[in-house]
C-alpha cells in the first residue's frame, strides 16, 4: 500500500474514523484511499477554518481526537485560529497536512512555504515526514502525541511523494493514556484549606466540569468556581451549578474577593480575558494563594471524590423559564425562549459575544445539556464547534447561539451542516455591530467614539441578510423580529431533524 | 498623542493612507484615532483574509503599501493565506498586528499566542514594539522595509499599553528606495544571447510586464514569456503580448523546448506548480541556461531599453471576439463575452482556477486592462484582491473572475464591496465542482476516482447558491445560464457602478 493508504489505516486501527477536509492535489491520494478504506468518514469543509473548528468540537464531545486534512502550508494558515481555540480547549487533534513532493520543494513553487512554521503556531507536536515506510509509524505518534493528556493538536506533515510511493505500513495501536489523580498528599493538602476556617474555593476547568466532576466538587464546598473559558460544561436542571467566573475583571475580581485560597482543578489561574490600563490581569485577591488540586493533565474528577466530600449537594437549580409571550426581542427573551423549549441533551455551542449574558442565565434550568463555550478567542469557531459536535453526537440536538459578527468568519460551515444533515439550529443574535466593542472601545480608554470609529464597529451599512446567507448555503432559515415569532420559528426548528437557521434580528 | 495616534500619523507621512481593519479590544485606540486622523481611510472588513488580500490588490495596482489592521495572533493567523499570496506577488504591506498589554502577556489569557511566530510565516520583516515612544519610528522601518524592491509584507506587533501610553511620536518619512538597473555588464552579455545564434528568449515578470517593459522586451526578442504567477500584467490591444507559460509541466516544457538560454527580467525561474510523479519541476530543458539579466528587485524594463532592442515591435493582437449570441454558457463563451465587452482601463482579477484557460485568449483582442492573476496559489485571492484594486482606482472598472469552490474561501469580501461602493463585477464560473482536482486527481497517479473521493472534489450537494450568497451580503445579483443571458446582464453591470455578482451557470 501506499503512504496515503498506510495513514488512514494508521488512524482507524486508533479509532479515528472521521477526517473533515479541504484537499487539494498535494492530498490526492488520501482523497483516493478513501475508497479503499471506507470505514474512514470524509466530511468536506469549503474553509480550513470549518474543518479545525469542526475537529474541536468533535474532539471536546467525544474525548478522542478526529483527523483533519489540509492543503500546504496556505491551507493549514486557514485553520489556524480555529486550532488556536482547539488549543486552548486541550482537544486532541490528529492534523494531517500535505506537503510539496520533496524534490519539488527545492523550488520556490507559488504554493512553497515553510509549513512547519505555520504548523508550530498552534501545534504542540509537529513533525514533517522523511520517508514513505515511516508515514504509518508517524501517524502513530501523532495520535499519541494528541491523546497525551490533556490533549493537543499534533501536526503531521507528508510531502506527496511519502503518499503516491509504496511501501506504506501502518502503525499500528497506540496505548490510550490514563489521566492519573493527583498524589494523596495533595488531595489531603486541599481537604484540609478547603475545610479550613480561611475563605476558600474551587476553580474546575477540564474534565472536572463534567458531571461527575461538579457533583463531587459540590460535596467539597459550597464556593465552586467554572473556568469560563473550559471546553465544555455539563449544566441544568440536576446538576451542581458552579458559578462561572464574570467575564469583566471588576465583576470577576468582586466574585472572588475576600478569598484567602483558591484551589484548582484541571484548570490554569484565573486571568481576565483582556488587560486594561491600571487593571490587574489576575482577578483573585492579591492576598490569595493559587493551589493545585488536580493539574490540566491528572484526574481532577477522582481527586475531588476525596473523602472529606461529605457536604450537602444543593442541585435545585432555578426553574425553567416561562415563554416570554408579546415581548420584544432581546438577548434576554431569547434566553427565555432557549430555556423554555431547550430539549434534554442539547448540545449548546455558544459564541455569542455581547448577547451571552442575557442568555446565559435562562439555560440554567433547562434540562441536563452540554455546553460549549468560547475557549481561545479566536472568532469564529461557534458553527464549526457546533458541526463538529453534531457529527459526535448525531442522536442529539445541537443549537448553535451565534453572533452576528462572529458568525461571518467561518459562515461556510453552514454548508457542510446542510451536505451532512447535520441536526444544528442556529440562532444569530443579530445586533448589526460588534457590539462588544463599544464597551471595549470605552474599557481601553480609548475615550469618545467619534463618528469615523463608530463606522468600524457598525455591521448595518449594508444590511447583513442571514436568511439568504443561510439559503445560499442550502440551509433553510427564518427571519424572527419579535419574542413570538422566535417562539414559532425555535419550535418549528426543534421538531424537525437537520439544519436551520434563525435569525433572531434584536430590538 | 498616544502611540496609535503616532503611528498612524507615521503612515500618512509616508503616503498611507488606506487601512484595511478587523479591529479587537487590543486595537481600539487605532480605531478612536481615526477621528483625529481623518485623512487615513479606515476599510472594515469582516474577514481577516478580506483585509491582507485587498491590500495585496491595492498595492499590485499602485506599487505603494496599504496598511492592515488586525487583532493579535489568531486574527493575523486569519490574514496568513493572503498574506502568502502578497509575498509572492512581491506587495509591499504595513501589517499593523495589535498585541495584548504588556504585563497581561505574562498571563495566559485566552487570546495569547506567539504573535510572532504568527508573522514570521509571511513577513519579510516582524519586528515587536519595544516601548511606547518607538511606536511611531518602528512604524517608519516597517514602511521602510515594506517599500525595500521588490516589496514585502513588513508586520508591526504593537502592546496595546504602547498604543494607549502617551509619549508617541510620528517616525517620519522614509526615503522612498530606486530601484537600479543592473550593471551594463549584464545587459550586453544578454543582448549578445538574445542576439546569438542559439536559441533563446525573455522570461518577464515583476514591472517588466507592466506596458513599457512590455514593448522594450518586443523589440529585443519576439520569444518572450510572461510568468503566469507574476503580480500584474498590462495587456490588451496595441500592447506587445508575451506568451504566459502554460499551468501543466508538459505543455510549459513544449513552450520552452529546444531553447539553449531562458534570460530572466523580474522573475524567479521557472517552476511548475506542483510536482509530479516522475516529472521534473523545472520546465526547462536540462542543457537550456539560465540568465539573469535584472534581479527583482532591480529595473528591468530599463534593463530591457538597451541599445540592442531595435527589432519591430509586434503588437497586432487577435481581433475582438464577436459575441457568442445564442450558444450554451461555457468558459469559452464566457470569455468570448468578456473579450467583446470589457471596458478600457478594466482590473481583472482572475482566480477562475479551471475555467480560466477557456477565458484567457478571449481577452487578449479587448482594449488595454490591467490582469491580476493568482501569484502564491492559496485559495481565496480573487475577490479580496478586486476589492483592494477597485479601491486603489476608483475610476476604472474591476472585473473579479471567480470560480465557485475558490470563492467561498473569502466571500465576505462582497460586504465590503457593497460597503464602499467598490465598482467591481464579479463574475462566479460555477461548475459546482473543484474540478482542477479531477484533473489532479489522475495526474498524481492517484487512479481510478471512487465515489467516496469523487464526493469530496463535488460541490453540488448542496447546491450553492451565490445570487443568495451575494444579495446578503448586499451585492445584487443574478444568473445566467445561457451566453445571451450572460451577455445581457454583463453588459447591465458593466453600464452601472458600484458592485454587482452574476453565477455564470456553466454547462
Amino acid at each position: 500500500m501506499n503512504g496515503a493508504e498506510s495513514l488512514l489505516r494508521t488512524l482507524l486501527d486508533n479509532g479515528i474514523d472521521v477526517c473533515f477536509m479541504n484537499p487539494g492535489t498535494s492530498e490526492m491520494q488520501f482523497v483516493s484511499a478513501l475508497d479503499r478504506v471506507p470505514a474512514m468518514r470524509g466530511v468536506l469543509c469549503l474553509f480550513e477554518g470549518v474543518c479545525s473548528g469542526a475537529a474541536d468540537g468533535y474532539a471536546r464531545m467525544t474525548g478522542r481526537p478526529a483527523a483533519t486534512l489540509l492543503h500546504l502550508g496556505p491551507g493549514l494558515a486557514n485553520g489556524l485560529a480555529n486550532f488556536h481555540n482547539a488549543r486552548k480547549a486541550r482537544s486532541p487533534i490528529v492534523n494531517i497536512v500535505g506537503e510539496h513532493s520533496t524534490q519539488h520543494l527545492s523550488y520556490d513553487a507559488p504554493l512553497t512555504a515553510d509549513t512547519a512554521l505555520f504548523a508550530r503556531t498552534v501545534s504542540g507536536w509537529t513533525r514533517v515526514v522523511a520517508s514513505a515506510d515511516r508515514v504509518g509509524a508517524d501517524a502513530a505518534e501523532a495520535v499519541a502525541a494528541a491523546i497525551e493528556p490533556p490533549g493537543q493538536v499534533a501536526t503531521l506533515i507528508v510531502p506527496a511523494d511519502f503518499s503516491w510511493s509504496e511501501g506504506g505500513a501502518p502503525g499500528g495501536a497506540v496505548e490510550t493514556p490514563v489521566r492519573r489523580p493527583p498524589a494523596a498528599e495533595r488531595v489531603r493538602e486541599a481537604a484540609r484549606i478547603l475545610r479550613g476556617p480561611e475563605p476558600a474555593a474551587l476553580l474546575l476547568g477540564g474534565r472536572a466540569l463534567l458531571a461527575r466532576g461538579l457533583a463531587a466538587a459540590g460535596r467539597v464546598t459550597g464556593r465552586v468556581f467554572a473556568n469560563r473559558y473550559a471546553a465544555r460544561l455539563e449544566r441544568g436542571a440536576g446538576l451542581f451549578a458552579p458559578r462561572r467566573l464574570p467575564y469583566f475583571p471588576e465583576a470577576a475580581e468582586e466574585a472572588l474577593a475576600r478569598l484567602k485560597h483558591l484551589v484548582l482543578v484541571e484548570s490554569p489561574p484565573p486571568v481576565t480575558f483582556f488587560g486594561y490600563p491600571g487593571r490587574r490581569s489576575c482577578p483573585a485577591p492579591d492576598d490569595c494563594q493559587v493551589h493545585v488540586l488536580a493539574a490540566e493533565n491528572e484526574d481532577g474528577t477522582a481527586a475531588l471524590e476525596m473523602p472529606a466530600a461529605s457536604g450537602l449537594l444543593e442541585t435545585a437549580p432555578p426553574a425553567r423559564p416561562a415563554l416570554p409571550a408579546g415581548a420584544p426581542l432581546t438577548a434576554e427573551t431569547a434566553g427565555m425562549t432557549l430555556g423554555a423549549l431547550l430539549p434534554e441533551g442539547a448540545i449548546v455551542s455558544d459564541e455569542m459575544v455581547s448577547s451571552g449574558e442575557g442568555v446565559w442565565p435562562h439555560l440554567a434550568g433547562a434540562p441536563p445539556h452540554d455546553y460549549l463555550p468560547v475557549t481561545g478567542g479566536s472568532i469564529g469557531q461557534g458553527l464549526p464547534v457546533a458541526l463538529g459536535a453534531a457529527l459526535a453526537c448525531p442522536d442529539r440536538k445541537v443549537i448553535a447561539l451565534e453572533a452576528d459578527g462572529s458568525g461571518m468568519y467561518t459562515l461556510q460551515a453552514l454548508w457542510t451542516m446542510a451536505r451532512e444533515r447535520a441536526d444544528v439550529v442556529t440562532v444569530i443574535f443579530a445586533n448589526r455591530r460588534y457590539r462588544i466593542l463599544d464597551i471595549e472601545m470605552r474599557r481601553t480608554g480609548a475615550g469618545q467614539v467619534g463618528p469615523r470609529a463608530n463606522d468600524m464597529l457598525d455591521l448595518a451599512r449594508p444590511h447583513l441578510d442571514w436568511v439568504r446567507l443561510a439559503e445560499g448555503h442550502g440551509v433553510a432559515a427564518s427571519r424572527a423580529s419579535t419574542a413570538d415569532e422566535f417562539i414559532a420559528q425555535l419550535r418549528d426548528a426543534l421538531r424537525e431533524r437537520g439544519p436551520r437557521l434563525i435569525e433572531a434580528q434584536l430590538g
